[in-house]
């Protein structure tokens, strides 16, 4: 149960999970959240989907936010071959997982947002470069990182449920994958009662 | 400098301070920000702007964002009768600031939200409502402190500079009173050489 009064899913008999959720609740703050997302995550970068899902994901198990790490999580190996083993090491073993120079100095500075702004120096930046991180790929991070913790607070700031199960995490991330975020949301908030 | 090229300002012969640099850099990702950003602080509401414009600026100053304390702070002493003193009160003594009981019961939440969504709990939801806070009033508030935790991350974890006399902070308050976020920062990216 969340702290206030959601819209009932008929699915499920009681709210959707998370941040869908809250977005059945307020749809006006709904829709530019998911065009922010859709953009950062989903539209033209020279970042891979699946490297720029892997940023959420760090950030949001940085902030503990379980509904969060676990369906960017998803989307993320769905992205990625699907190697779930990967999606953990960028949570829990960032430093010593497989991925690029690159990645891994733009996942430096995306932790150090999520500490607080003050936390990134020129020399956080400087090494990203020197891994041939262009601006737009910093400024995407910066960002995507900010809006994490935006996210992450909301979606437990609220007390939000999340379910348990990995298949429901991976159905869900196959939709968003295939429709983008404002879409499966705007289906959500067209079951619920109003 | 910031930490990345931003586009010239030609009126200020350097990039636009604070977020708006950054969002003449990227108008792609302003225009869902400044969108979320006029729902929740100047749309409809039964809390004043004034009230959300208070509670943004209290979430800034607890992230120590400089730029945007200052700016939403103007933009709040604008729609408080320009109470400077008020806006400074609930900043930095927010328990003894001359506030009702119902905002101050919001800023505890608002507080708990910028230390991290897990802070949120039950009873504070529940003394929020004691004082008569609905649970769109609650839900707003939730999200307005989750999005100046994204703001002031952008803003800092960029290494975006800010202009030093408050002056120049209630003339560019004005204008966003009067024209509101996507208008103010549309303007600024028409000016900038691109």
């Amino acid at each position: 149960m969340a702290y206030i009064d959601l819209p009932i899913a008929p699915s499920l008999g009681r709210e959707f999970p998370g941040i869908v959720g809250l977005m059945t609740f307020r749809p006006e703050t709904a829709a530019p959240i998911n065009d922010l997302v859709n953009v950062l995550l989903r539209g033209e970068s020279t970042l891979t989907a699946g490297e720029r899902e892997l940023i959420a994901t760090h950030v949001s198990w940085r902030n503990d936010c379980f509904f969060c790490q676990t369906i960017h999580g998803a989307v993320a190996a769905a992205q990625l071959r699907n190697d779930e083993e990967l999606v953990q090491a960028v949570k829990t073993d960032w430093l010593h997982a497989d991925i690029s120079p690159k990645m891994k100095a733009l996942l430096n500075i995306a932790g150090k947002v999520q500490q607080g702004g003050k936390h990134v120096t020129e020399g956080d930046v400087s090494a990203a470069r020197e891994q041939g991180a262009t601006d737009r790929e910093i400024h995407d991070v910066v960002l995507i990182a900010a809006v994490f913790c935006m996210c992450n607070r909301y979606v437990d700031g609220l007390g939000t449920w999340a379910p348990t199960e990995a298949a429901m995490y991976r159905a869900n991330a196959a939709e968003i994958v295939e429709r983008g975020y404002s879409a499966v949301t705007d289906s959500a908030s067209a079951m619920v009662a109003r």
